[in-house]
């Protein structure tokens, strides 16, 4: 059966991790920066060394393109995205992009023709280290963001993404919102302790789970902390002290799906010796199912209004950004799946935890995700890594499921 | 019996409001700035009317003194201070010095002399808020801060408090440390809700609690919200939210005497999907026993170490600043609950809960402190308030405290 080159894959993973790299070990290469522009010129020429075609479109997403033989057919599409945190590692995105390069240099090599095109997509912003949202690139591309919006968009120096894309020269002439593909693939690293403590080399991603993130909001009364007995306090830390434990007892009924975060943590006017008053923190609520979720979402509202009633203070409770849960494609899926298994590697449903371009695509297209393991299942991190035999593994699943979606001619 | 004139009393009160007076009611007369110059040159005229002599000490300390018929010994003296909170009140710390110089009004239109001088003090940066540390005046005429270190001092746009001391004329002769009192009476408004809520006027203060502050730093791993499973994580806000519900709950081992507070909580590299990784929080732990506090304290590490064990984390709890409780001179105390009984008026004992320069002066000669009620117990705050009738009787004791120790002379 065919395989990618591995060692081949790994050698352009570690030259792409030079541009932009760290003492550290990791990369810094923030969207549309000149280190993000090195990167895609790299990606860009290697593209070309391997007959393909290359073209940006309006938001700056970079599509390299291997003709079918119906080369009117939408296209198969992989991709992922180049752009990195501040301190980001050697995987997380450019594993997805050099994966779907390699399948291309591979096909190339075995001398083998797609009935459909495939192309390449290295999607702009992903990260949202620079630019916020995140995934802005492929949000623009599925229409979710208008394009003026997109473009207006600035960074911590007032800098637009439009300024950024001409400064780079990727602002490109193709229009958004694109033309939709046959199908999308994106290979990524787990960013997940979960295939590394199976054992389990391949995830067949079968969506994303949904997300919302609130906003919470307590209000007690100051107060000095030498002179206020215990009795009268209206202690915004406590209070907002037994709603975290509350929250995190309430995750273990949604164990183990549900996941409960509490990221951020303000006390207005804080001073060592005086009550807090006025205390805000943030919720980040995860469960793969609807319905699971709202459940979690209406059950915090109650407990935190009975501990805030029971001490006399007030809660404000606010929905930050609710985003349903992301249903990847059966048949994309299927395709995943059986790639996976004629192959042999043991593997295992997987649900993505973290937000990718998939996810805006799958609202768009048919989208399937395969993921690999990596190492302490750590990521947006300069210690990122991953096992090479991992990396092969995915992109020889990648390679099989694009192949029977975009249909191998025979000579 | 003689009392003093509350009318008066009230009058100079709103009269030293106007200094620094702010749109909201309040004041603002930071140390050593030009409203607090203004207000010293109000109370040093009004001083030298009353027959006093004004005199400045190194650190700015400001005396104003009554000769006493054996002018040689030792002074009796009372005060506290004319500096403010940024948005402070009209009473905190005022009332204090206006109250003595009403004792001495008094003293005049009775045509009473003493045994001993009388001498009012006016102590530089008590609140704090412009140089730390706070009760900077008392700490260096006690000897307990050296004058170069006080001297040395700077304010957030690096001034120094000789250099403010120079520009505002109040770098004094008077040498320091200072020569000890007789006795020091300090009267002030409680600055919590106790005698308020009890309905009683006057607090016979019996000495200052005891004060731990703490530093607690705990450490667990940052990880994605979105791809950890709930088992894999070491969540810093979770233990530390444990670790503040387990305080609280301490608190009531030790009630109603024993005082906790979290004021201040900082995770670094904050972000609404990562788990918190480091996060630091202070402690204000208060008792009016030292052997009480100190077993608050070692409680509290137990505690703290048990859930970071439990939780696999690591937790640090340094001493930031640790003061033993300071008990109040017997026989100062007694001449305090003596007048208040000789005026009738309803009394009871009571701890300080907040710093005060008489904590400093409790250290050096015979000390003791009266406190009157203040409006819903609020203080630092513009809404500051006391009642006229509660403003004259606590002066009227301090009037007859003073007298019993200065000798009143018979005609």
């Amino acid at each position: 059966m065919l395989k990618i080159d591995g060692q081949r894959l790994w050698a352009s993973l570690m030259e792409m991790a030079k541009v932009g790299g760290t003492p550290a070990g990791g990369c810094r290469r923030l969207a549309l920066t000149k280190e993000d522009a090195a990167g895609r010129a790299l990606f860009s020429q290697w593209c070309v060394a391997a007959g393909m075609t290359v073209s940006v479109d309006r938001i700056g997403n970079l599509f390299a393109r291997r003709a079918g033989l119906d080369d009117d057919a939408p296209a198969v599409a992989s991709g992922s995205h180049l752009d990195t945190q501040p301190e980001g590692g050697r995987f997380d995105g450019v594993y997805g992009v050099l994966a779907a390069l390699e399948v291309v240099r591979t096909l190339n090599d075995a001398n083998i023709r797609t009935r459909k095109p495939i192309e390449i997509v290295v999607w702009t912003n992903e990260e949202g280290a620079r630019f916020t949202p995140a995934m802005l690139g492929s949000a623009t591309f599925t229409g979710a963001i208008p394009l003026e919006t997109a473009l207006q968009t600035r960074d911590a120096a007032n800098v637009t993404v439009a300024d950024a894309l001409s400064a780079t020269g990727y602002d490109g002439a193709r229009a958004v919102p694109g033309i939709a593909f046959d199908a999308y693939f994106e290979a990524h690293i787990e960013q997940g302790p979960v295939l590394e403590e199976s054992g389990i080399p391949i995830g067949v991603v079968t969506g994303g789970q949904a997300i919302r993130w609130l906003d919470v909001r307590v209000r007690g009364q100051a107060a000095h902390a030498g002179t206020t007995p215990m009795k009268y306090r209206r202690d915004a830390l406590f209070a907002s002290a037994d709603m975290a434990s509350a929250l995190e007892h309430l995750a273990k009924d949604f164990a183990p799906r549900g996941l409960v975060t509490i990221g951020e943590w303000h006390i207005r006017n804080a001073s060592r010796n005086t009550i807090a008053a006025d205390l805000t923190f943030t919720v980040d609520l995860r469960h793969p199912d609807d319905a699971q979720i709202a459940s979690m979402h209406a059950l915090l509202c109650e407990r935190f209004e009975a501990i805030a009633a029971k001490r006399g203070l007030s809660v404000e409770i606010s929905p930050h950004w609710i985003s349903p849960s992301t249903p990847f494609d059966p048949a994309c899926i299927t395709a995943v799946a059986e790639a996976v298994q004629a192959l042999g590697y043991p593997n295992q449903r997987i649900v993505s935890g973290a937000g990718h371009d998939a996810i805006n695509l799958a609202k768009y297209c048919p989208t399937a995700m395969i993921f690999i393991p990596c190492v302490d299942g750590l990521s947006h991190n300069e210690a990122e890594d991953a096992l090479p035999e991992d990396v092969s593994r995915g992109a020889d699943v990648l390679l099989h499921a694009m192949l029977s979606r975009a249909g191998q001619v025979k000579h």
